[in-house]
């Protein structure tokens, strides 16, 4: 329908595969080392590392910079206060510009960013003339200060690398792409890997601070087709507020021991049982924090109970926006990616449940082991191409602002 | 599609004009006075009243019971602690069941529902042998206490009555319906009665407690399309949790002198500014709640803020929601109705601001004068009707239950 078009992108964003995927013998272009991709998201920094294993690496000689980033990065698994290496999710062998290599993922805060610039300087640690390929709203915002690191800082569209860095992920590893078999049953549910490949068409709800829904055709290209503030952000600052809790493992972990429908107004509460006409269970809710006007339901309530309402209730929001995108662009396989789902399998468990109860297990749900990472993998495969830059013309608007 | 069926009604209901609405001459199944509608919803009981004012007040005698409650409903316009009569909102000249009267229009909390009870036991208002039409989640639960009353409890299926009680005023009454023109403009903003009528099809969204999405039908058939826990319990919920508030009077109060944008993360926070390529505003809201994460950002806010985030961010996912299931069923006229509008005019500035965005004003956003009495009255209509009572047997699912 043509009065779509604020809500969504007026036109198709074509990802074509990049350099660094599809040029796998040695290439004149080949960028200096070292090779980064880095995401700078709303609350998390996503670093991807690519240390070259193969035998070139013996006849190179190694700059002296480029080794001791190496030598940085490699030599500890935790950086500063709340850096991290996840070491479970290295990825060995892997060929991406006519070099072969292991991608190693890193992240930390994006509060922890200016830190991170300054350390950089202050330990030698940017080589000069390499480039750095960034995206996230971040890039924008450190731009003048990596910049004055004088190396080459290359901003790249977030949903461009996001997709790209999917589809790389997707093709080259078969162990990616799980699904929740018997999702909300403790005692039988399993997760498994997908052994069939995954291509579009498929929607990608990518969830970070905010959520973004997108369309990916099968011809590769891809719209942004709706999205909500109801976020991982959201989660975490209402636990924040609600309990006092200050990291989001601690939000998820007080999540995981609490009770929603003490929080929640369910069906029950309202009909006094289930609402049998429209098969309403008692157990429904019907609506979220909806009990919390009652001072004596306040009262009987423990953070742990508000911590598990916030994460059910916008969890659920979740699917249910990504089913109706999935019914309006007729998909039926959603990957769900972003860091709102790391560590966190209660939502992946009720995301799953929830759409195969609505679609008759006709919409599958899947989910990536590299959750937040697509975007940083898809600047590294970028180094070497023009393509998904940040010069994007397309129209495209979110929610309206207030101002 | 035919794997949605969970998710919306698999079939659709058919609205027949009840009894009272098509009925205008006197009738032999005129039902006793006096007449009452009413709907027992999650947090608020909505009653409405019928006052015959046609000359055969005079010619027949009216009995006891029926003055009483007539002389206690009308003597007065607030009941105890909490119950008020919205006199604004009274229609005149209203013919129903072949009678011609004044549609009085009456609320109290839900929770003050067994004092309502025992209240008209002692007061001796319940008269023998009339019939009360009851609707909402709590004509289930308070099934029985009322059948003690010794009247007549007769269960009417909630979105039936919703349905043919909008579609009663509408065509009753002509200064019902109403939008705003330059909704988030302060100084022009003006809101407009609409002078064409409104006809189906177009889809209904009721935002009370919870929020159910329903697609009317050019035949007046209706179906369940979709719905969120998200609504106004979840709005008046936290706004209890987080500001120390206690009635949805002042959560609303609250927000309105109050900034979502200290407490939401914008985009202008991730980016540093706009993201042009994608033509976001710094204003737009990336995610909500999302800067108290940090807590010098906590620190920094006010409960005026944290309320006005609560409705900000509830409000823009409803409109959400409800825009991609206008694109589903093809629609372009949205009915808002329901009590969390009562009194709140930001949400449907908003509301309406972001529909007429997104859709380029294609899509036309709609309120009622008579917010959450639709249910109320669809009772009323159907108090010598079997139609639209609870044996409803087309299968409707919402969220999926945990367990």
């Amino acid at each position: 329908m043509d009065w779509c078009s604020k809500f969504c992108s007026s036109s198709g964003h074509k990802i074509n595969p990049p350099a660094g995927w599809k040029d796998h013998n040695f290439s004149a272009d080949e960028p200096l080392m070292p090779w980064f991709g880095i995401d700078i998201g709303g609350t998390l920094v996503k670093l991807v590392y690519f240390e070259p294993t193969d035998e070139r690496v013996n006849s190179v000689p190694e700059a002296e910079t480029t080794r001791k980033i190496r030598h940085y990065l490699l030599s500890k698994t935790a950086y500063g206060d709340s850096g991290v290496r996840d070491v479970n999710l290295q990825l060995e062998d892997q060929k991406i510009n006519g070099r072969t290599g292991t991608l190693h993922f890193i992240r930390f805060p994006t509060s922890s960013m200016p830190g991170f610039i300054a350390l950089t300087k202050s330990k030698g640690l940017a080589p000069n003339s390499s480039t750095v390929c960034a995206t996230g709203g971040g890039a924008h915002k450190y731009d003048s200060a990596c910049q004055s690191l004088s190396l080459k800082f290359k901003k790249m569209d977030e949903l461009h690398t996001l997709i790209s860095g999917i589809q790389y992920i997707l093709k080259q590893n078969s162990l990616e792409a799980f699904y929740y078999t018997d999702p909300l049953n403790n005692e039988t549910c399993k997760s498994e890997f997908l052994t069939s490949r995954v291509d579009p068409p498929y929607l990608v709800v990518n969830v970070g601070s905010g959520v973004s829904i997108l369309a990916v055709a099968e011809d590769h290209s891809f719209r942004r087709v709706s999205g909500t503030s109801l976020g991982g952000g959201t989660f975490h600052g209402l636990c924040c507020l609600l309990t006092g809790c200050e990291t989001f493992e601690q939000a998820l972990e007080l999540a995981s021991l609490g009770e929603n429908n003490k929080v929640d107004k369910l069906v029950g509460d309202i009909y006094g049982g289930d609402y049998a006409p429209f098969n309403l269970k008692a157990s429904t809710v019907a609506s979220s924090f909806g009990n919390m006007i009652h001072p004596d339901k306040q009262k009987q309530t423990t953070k742990e109970d508000l911590a598990s309402s916030a994460l059910v209730s916008i969890t659920y929001n979740i699917a249910s926006l990504s089913f109706l995108c999935a019914r309006i662009e007729k998909l039926k396989t959603i990957l769900f990616v972003g860091n709102f789902f790391r560590i966190n399998s209660i939502s992946m468990r009720h995301i799953a449940h929830a759409l195969a109860y609505w679609s008759e297990n006709k919409v599958k749900a899947l989910f990536m082991r590299h959750e937040g990472y697509f975007g940083a993998v898809g600047c590294l495969l970028n180094l070497t191409s023009a393509d998904g830059s940040d010069n994007v013309e397309e129209t495209n608007r979110d929610l309206p602002s207030k101002n």
